[in-house]
């Protein structure tokens, strides 16, 4: 079976465990059996690897999204990487492209799409199967998922089908309602829009090809900034009449929100946080290195990074966007596909960050224009390699590097440093890469 | 006047603004006519200072707010400085010793007790003046300031007088009453004990001479440790006949707790905090460098330093030192005479901490036996001294201090500096001072 996983998405909306470059999907928030959390691109990559039929993912992603991704699952996951960012018609397009042209995937087998972010249980991998085997029979040239409403939401499109039988054609799409609307369909036995849908791949290309006039990976790729925003419901599904919907009644949540979100988490506390007995429905995700104190509250979620804190009423939390795109900061945490980094340290013309190397990895061989940097090793070994001449280093040695130094460090051990920047103009653009030299 | 402001107490109930060492007094949050904001020591200080009669200010305090005295209101103020936490007997005892054998004042002067952590306006100055123009009068041996209540209270001692008049001799001192007998003392016309009173010097010596066995500053600063925990009301006030109670009815709040503390804040927010129209009485103070967003709650506080973050419902937060109690956690930030410094990352075997320095002013000349220490200087000039050799630097300058090397750093201009301190056994108590030396 073909996954094609869709990754994208802002952070807006789980502020502040997410931010401009990390996605709700790269929280982590769930617990694995030996104690440690996994984020939900984590849990549902770990989920399909367990099943025990045979499943060839590739994730359709952004540029800004690949360090994590490659963070958290490693560099075995074949990644279809959007060069901006579009709506889902052109990503499900050249995702189809790059499994057919890049992969070499036949275009007589079928893709099954689905989004990243839904908090599922193993039951729902054995309805993509089923959803896989029934658009394999040819009944209806599009098979989509659809969720068995739990209440009458607004957040969700809606699909009438005609029949309430679990395999049904469907009669129309229907946009995010009112709740008055919303339980109208709920009674007619309307579906949620759950994202999740399988084709043959041939019907993808042929459909490419009729809307934006090209179907191959490389000029879909070299036009990406030119083909029209447009979602896949609109410019496939919604038009299609040969279509199929398969009900799906098991667990389907979507985690967008604070709320729905700490339904799904298994404790109330992760991370260093304690509250009082008088505490109730209260909720604290702490990733700060401190203590969060908690007293009196009820129905709250605290949420602390480096990012900032939040502490709002459940309910409240949904409606957080604007505060914070309100907020003009730089990000202050991010994955890197060789570790992470955190801001410890913001002055006018200084910057200090904390740089974590897993092992064996390395950073981009790169320079800077406009800033020196002093890098203090606190823990690991590896080698820098500075204008083409490497050195080894270990914990408690310093490195200077003056603005224009092509540089990088390589961990053999998980290397930790402090980063001192220093310069008039501070700036995560200033940055050059290079090919790595002398080594 | 002599004033002598007893500065001592522990910081659990406004944590976490306050810390082991950072008491409620140090903590800025009254708003000056400049913009920025001054402490409850720095206001009663410039207060003092302010009025438009003399007064000679002596501090009572203990080793560890010797640092945060200093650099909130300069090596100015004299100090009496406890070896150690004795109770406020032992501790007026020495500094009435103080008083008159370091200072050389008369013991025929009298002097004026007053904590330094109410929130008071000019009109209780006054009324220090005319506790001490009664005292004068010489119609008894003690006078006190008695606070008209505003509601019964639970938290305060209260005193009896014999009459309601403005000066009343007292009939009796009661300990922290139950609401119902709170009740009561008020109707009686019972006042909050302010702790605040005064005496003739030699009164004061000859009662220390009586109950400690000798009353010279250089006897009780050797024998301090084992001088008796016991209050002055339990050792003096209660025991003597001659004892006036003067009724002040001004502006008087003690801000020991988060409740009482946000009730006396000119604004809701200070640090960077926002909140979205359905908040109602929430308060935020935010000492960290990233934003609190607060949304949907109603009479919460919300307050976040690098020792962590409270979150508390206001009535709620009275409870909170059992829970500060229990975190056994390295002080995170601290005031120095020279300046501050924070902890921003620790590690097994790092701690990377950030030093500002203040202009003209220098850390203790001191060696550590397990660490290394790496200075980069993020902003400032001055010169450091290292094993006796004195050596200019500035803005990116990098400096190794091997444990052992005998190290202090002087600023010209204000400094700050990011410390890497590296070793095995990272300690604060792993420091030796030094004499300056090659300067």
């Amino acid at each position: 079976m073909n996954i094609l996983l869709l990754s994208g998405g802002s952070g807006k909306r789980l502020w502040p465990l997410s931010n401009g470059i990390r996605s709700k999907q790269f929280i982590k928030i769930f617990k694995r059996s030996d104690g440690s959390y996994e984020s939900m691109l984590q849990r549902v990559y770990r989920q399909l690897r367990s099943l025990d039929f045979e499943v060839d993912i590739t994730i359709a992603t952004n540029r800004a999204q690949v360090s994590a991704i490659r963070n958290q699952i490693g560099d075995k996951a074949d990644l279809a990487i959007e060069p901006c960012s579009r709506d889902t018609f052109p990503a499900i397009a050249l995702a189809g492209a790059y499994l057919v042209d890049v992969k070499g995937i036949s275009e007589e087998e079928f893709a099954v799409v689905c989004p990243v972010d839904p908090y599922v249980e193993r039951d729902y991998f054995e309805a993509l199967k089923m959803l896989a085997e029934q658009a394999e029979k040819g009944e209806a040239r599009l098979v989509l998922m659809g969720i068995e409403p739990a209440y009458p939401s607004e957040k969700y499109g809606y699909m009438i089908p005609e029949k309430k039988d679990r395999i049904s054609k469907v009669l129309a799409f229907k946009e995010k309602p009112d709740l008055e609307t919303a339980k109208q369909y709920m009674e007619q036995g309307a579906l949620w829009n759950s994202g999740v849908f399988v084709f043959r791949l041939s019907y993808l290309i042929e459909q490419v090809r009729k809307k934006l006039g090209y179907c191959d990976y490389q000029t879909l790729l070299e036009n990406y900034a030119k083909l029209p925003k447009i979602s896949f419901d609109c410019a496939i599904a919604e038009k299609e009449d040969s279509i199929q919907v398969m009900r799906f009644g098991g667990t389907w949540k979507d985690l967008g929100t604070w709320n729905t979100l700490t339904e799904a988490m298994d404790e109330v506390v992760i991370g260093d946080g304690r509250m009082d007995d008088t505490c109730e429905n209260v909720y604290i995700l702490n990733e700060l290195d401190m203590p969060v104190l908690a007293m009196g509250l009820r129905d709250v979620i605290i949420s602390a990074s480096v990012e900032g804190i939040l502490v709002s009423d459940r309910e409240q939390s949904s409606y957080m966007k604007p505060f914070v795109e309100d907020m003009h900061r730089q990000i202050r945490f991010a994955e890197k596909s060789w570790g992470s980094f955190k801001v410890i340290d913001v002055e006018e013309e200084s910057l200090t960050i904390k740089v974590t190397l897993n092992p064996g990895h390395s950073m981009n061989y790169h320079s800077h224009e406009f800033r020196d940097e002093v890098w203090t090793v606190i823990s690991g070994r590896g080698y820098t390699v500075i204008n083409g001449k490497r050195k080894p280093v270990k914990t408690g040695d310093v490195t200077f590097l003056r603005a224009g130094d092509r540089h990088t460090i390589i961990a053999d051990t998980g290397v930790e440093l402090i980063e001192v920047q220093l310069g008039r103009e501070i700036s995560v653009r200033d940055k050059k890469k290079h090919e790595l030299e002398g080594v």
